[in-house]
């Protein structure tokens, strides 16, 4: 079989693998679709070889079919349509002991700290799996990890029907937290720089601003009568959203970072402090946002054909990140089955 | 009688004034004590020039003693020991509407944006009245406001019992979140840079750590069994302290902003996403964090002799400034009966 791995130094390279056999406990999936995401940009880019040990085979979000069951494994059948919860942890820390393994202090992360989904089959503990409906579609199967993070952030925000959230970023996190938010029946204004991504945003439906031509806090405070957003999403990873987002939330309102900050940025504590707001992380899923994400995906809830942009054979993977890196494409796939 | 007015250009003048009549639903008070802290000295060097109007009666710290009662006024007498909420708010702004009234869009800080407590007659409006027992020492009841700070930003913590909490900042607020985080069953300590306040600090019975000497990251996980502080309380106004916050505390754990951070200060957001930390701020008080403060100190939970360090009459209210612009006092009160 075809894998795609990182070998260090920006390189991603096709091989050629022999499939082996389920391990006892271990379920063997036929992976169909892997999504690649921003976490893979960071890999690529060698931001995270203290972590990544070349040759790597990335890949952490997919869907697929179960091909064949380890030894000891029950509850599970060939041909089930499956995804993967990518974590593992050491279950003997303090964050595991409290129950936030999602966030364990030796948090691993399939795909990023073991070998992930970017080969045809894709030995995983059977305690991974997540069951897909079989008339779930496989390609937007792909999109249940990026939207178990989306079910995670609005989880976090403690979002209520009837608030007003704005989404700072509209790639395919801020894109898909705006869908659960309007699920949950509040209202959403997606903030995005980029005019494709604005075009692409607009497209699926959502309203979207360009923070360059709109004063964003009269536009939120006119949208709000004065009080500001209930909850404002960091997305975006910019230094500037981090000040704006504390300027567009009200009294008692909630800041949800959700984006990775590579270095400290300036925060307005004084307005935290005037405001008395609430500034949250948000990292990862827990398996009942896997769960929920998959229900909503089924649901039609997500846009998923409007935000899978860009399928490639796994032959085309180099292409498929330069895509990605573009900045210009929504969400990009891979597809096994064509390699 | 005498008042202490703050004239602009760090100016303070000690003048006479002809006592008023309390107005309807107005009482006059007789001061007996008033603290000065922090925010005073901000009105003195004049960052707050644009909410204070010279010459302007500074004092929102007060104990006293009810000597009229305007027109209306009923459920007091005459003779009642009391203290003051110095704050009102417009009932109409989105804060206030949705039961936030302490952080109104358009606070007003008796003291501060309206005269405050350095006369000897001071008329309030009746409902900001809080009753002290006749058996607490009216000193000890001037410091009932700063009490208040410290329950609220207990409050806004959601403490538990058995949790161990930072206080980064040893002053006077530092010290009485220690007392209320004590009191509720948690363990604390304080970090403070400077060696007489630290002096003062472990004379009133706390564990206190110097920065400079100490490795404050070593030292929480050794205490914390490598898990972090469940709470971090920012009351330095430091920028070395808000970074120091985010790595002690622990996964899901919270920081309060106490201080007031009058620039963006660089913030460890990834560290907030990687272990999923609550970041709240904390402004003043509400009217069950005054009555909860009063409690306290008639309890004795208030190290009320340790923190009060300095006692001037009315007529040395310069020196008295000068003493807390020092850094080497902690309370500072004004005794209004020697004037």
């Amino acid at each position: 079989m075809l894998t795609a791995s990182y070998l260090g130094n920006n390189e991603i390279a096709i091989r050629t693998a022999e499939p082996q056999p389920p391990e006892p406990g271990q379920v063997q999936v036929e992976v169909a679709y892997a999504g690649i995401c921003g976490t893979d940009l960071h890999v690529l880019h060698g931001e995270m070889d203290a972590r990544v040990t070349p040759p790597a085979i990335l890949g952490h979000e997919m869907s697929g079919v179960v091909a064949a069951l380890g030894e000891g494994v029950t509850g599970w059948g060939v041909g089930d349509h499956v995804t993967v919860v990518p974590l593992t942890w050491d279950g003997a820390c303090p964050a595991c002991r409290t129950g936030h393994e999602h966030v364990c202090h030796h948090l691993r992360v399939s795909g990023v700290d073991s070998p992930g989904a970017l080969q045809r089959l894709w030995n995983v503990r059977a305690d991974q799996l997540v069951a897909l409906p079989p008339d779930l579609r496989l390609d937007h199967g792909a999109l249940v990890e990026p939207t178990a993070v989306a079910v995670h952030d609005v989880r976090r925000a403690e979002l209520a029907a009837g608030d007003r959230a704005v989404v700072l970023g509209g790639g395919p996190i801020g894109v898909l937290i705006a869908a659960v938010v309007q699920h949950d029946g509040a209202d959403v204004v997606i903030v995005e720089i980029d005019p494709q991504r604005r075009a692409y945003v607009e497209a699926m439906g959502f309203a979207v601003l360009d923070p360059t031509v709109v004063d964003l806090p009269s536009w939120v405070a006119d949208w709000t009568g004065g009080a500001g957003a209930d909850v404002v999403f960091e997305v975006s990873g910019a230094a500037a959203a981090v000040l704006a987002a504390t300027d567009l939330v009200k009294v008692r309102g909630t800041v949800v970072v959700v984006a990775i900050h590579a270095e400290p940025r300036p925060v307005d504590l004084h307005r935290v402090f005037l405001r008395e707001l609430r500034m949250v992380g948000a990292r990862v899923y827990e398996r009942r946002d896997f769960e929920r994400a998959v229900e909503l995906l089924t649901a039609g809830v997500v846009p998923a054909d409007g935000l899978i942009t860009h399928i490639a054979p796994l032959t085309a993977t180099v292409d498929a990140f330069a895509a990605l890196q573009s900045g210009q494409q929504m969400k990009v796939l891979i597809d096994l089955a064509q390699d």
